[in-house]
């Protein structure tokens, strides 16, 4: 789960997603929008009675903050919660899962900020089942997966894999901008993402606005994705000034086409 | 306002209060449903401009909590933050306005934690309107106030006090038991208040389980509403095994009439 704001669990809830399941949870920045939830899902996943260890990759001080909580309420948490904290020019993996990684990066914000990317990693080669004949050994299937042929004992070929095999599905990333100024720096943690999210808080109308807030506008959002060529590009935390954000997609397809808002509940599947 | 669980500010946009209103928030005790929207809420208040300063009374470890979470973010607030720290056994009035004042008393919970009276100060005399001559000075009316007659110089009477004045508006009070073991210790401070707010954890089934939790049963919440002869009692804080609380109203209402259930958004007036 990247960041973590007020209400947080009670929108798992009401979107059906377990939160018994949740190993990693990434924190972008210490702004309150972004992990006062936080607290709080750390308490429910304790009464539930969970008993896997959740990691936290975060800002140093949230780890005293989250600590000085559970104390004043006397509570020892029944699991292990391990703090991960990440430094103000981290750029690196920083978790490196069987079959996925996610990346850090830092952003210019107001205070220490970073962007996440979580890209799967390379995908086996598959069989293609149409062409497999019945008789076929499970050491020469093996064989197959690695990408070499099965050869007879005289050194023919038995099994081409060139013939018998497919080229491994597509590896999809996601890469997630939460707060940050326009900043042309981010676009080699972007490169080619299927999906970016990118902060649009502003109109361009109010560029000056974004720059000194160390925000971004849409038109900026959309020319992050242009650069970066990415596959989509969804805009979000749009400022309260806009009770219909529809201006700002229009804005940002004009620098790049494939935008779109993201909404609360959304679910968003990278394969086009 | 009394307490502030996670989603807080949230709730009281849906009902309408204006937040810019608050001035005092009472904390019973540091555990999560009671606190963890206080620093939303204190953000939000910040980003809207907010000048007036916010009295926070509750036990001493939430000023460092909400420093910390302020500091992480680089805050500084625009209003100023006064912390009223609440000891383990503090039995006083904490705030004393024009109209009110609201004293603190000591519960038995797992941590530190305080019940709250708010109580209105008595009111002034009224004039009856009905019988008030057309021609009466000022000056008489403010003698009527104060309870006193109105005398010609020769000493005779004018406007007698008892004839031109009704008495005083009654006076209501709240009183607040957010989570406590039963404790009829609690009695005297919640006497003949208008409204008991009860915690009702569990049904009298339970009751074993009540107490080793430091909550209270229906009945046992009923049965101090009876000894404190109160107006109204309210039950709240169910446990999440009850769906639906009916049960443990029918429960409470054998042992103390004048029992309702309280509801999320409920309005109460004081007023019978």
């Amino acid at each position: 789960m990247i960041d973590c704001g007020e209400g947080t669990q009670m929108h798992l809830l009401r979107n059906h997603i377990k939160i018994s399941r949740l190993r990693h949870v990434l924190i972008s920045h210490l702004h309150g929008d972004h992990y006062f939830g936080l607290i709080g899902l750390i308490s429910t996943l304790h009464l539930f009675g969970r008993r896997y260890p959740l990691n936290i990759y975060a800002p140093a001080p949230l780890k005293s903050i989250i600590e000085a909580q559970l104390e004043a309420s006397e509570t020892a948490l029944n699991f292990e919660l391990f703090f991960h904290p990440l430094g103000l020019n981290d750029i690196r993996i920083i978790i490196d899962e069987k079959k996925y990684i996610v990346e850090a990066f830092p952003m210019k914000h107001r205070i220490t900020c970073h962007g996440f990317r979580i890209s799967e990693k390379p995908k086996p080669i598959r069989i293609n089942k149409e062409l497999l004949p019945e008789d076929i050994s499970i050491a020469d299937i093996g064989t197959l997966l690695k990408g070499e042929s099965v050869l007879h004992p005289s050194g023919e070929v038995k099994y081409d894999a060139a013939y018998h095999t497919l080229p491994p599905k597509k590896s999809y990333s996601y890469a997630y901008c939460s707060d940050t100024i326009y900043d042309p720096g981010l676009v080699p943690y972007l490169r080619k993402a299927d999906v970016l999210y990118h902060e649009a808080t502003f109109a361009e109308d109010m560029a000056p606005r974004a720059t000194e807030t160390f925000h971004s506008t849409a038109s900026q959002a959309a020319d992050i994705a242009k650069k970066a060529e990415v596959s989509r590009l969804y805009l979000g935390h749009y400022s309260t000034r806009y009770k219909d954000p529809t201006p700002l997609l229009h804005e940002a397809k004009q620098v790049f086409d494939q935008t779109f808002l993201s909404e609360e509940g959304n679910t968003i599947i990278l394969e086009p």
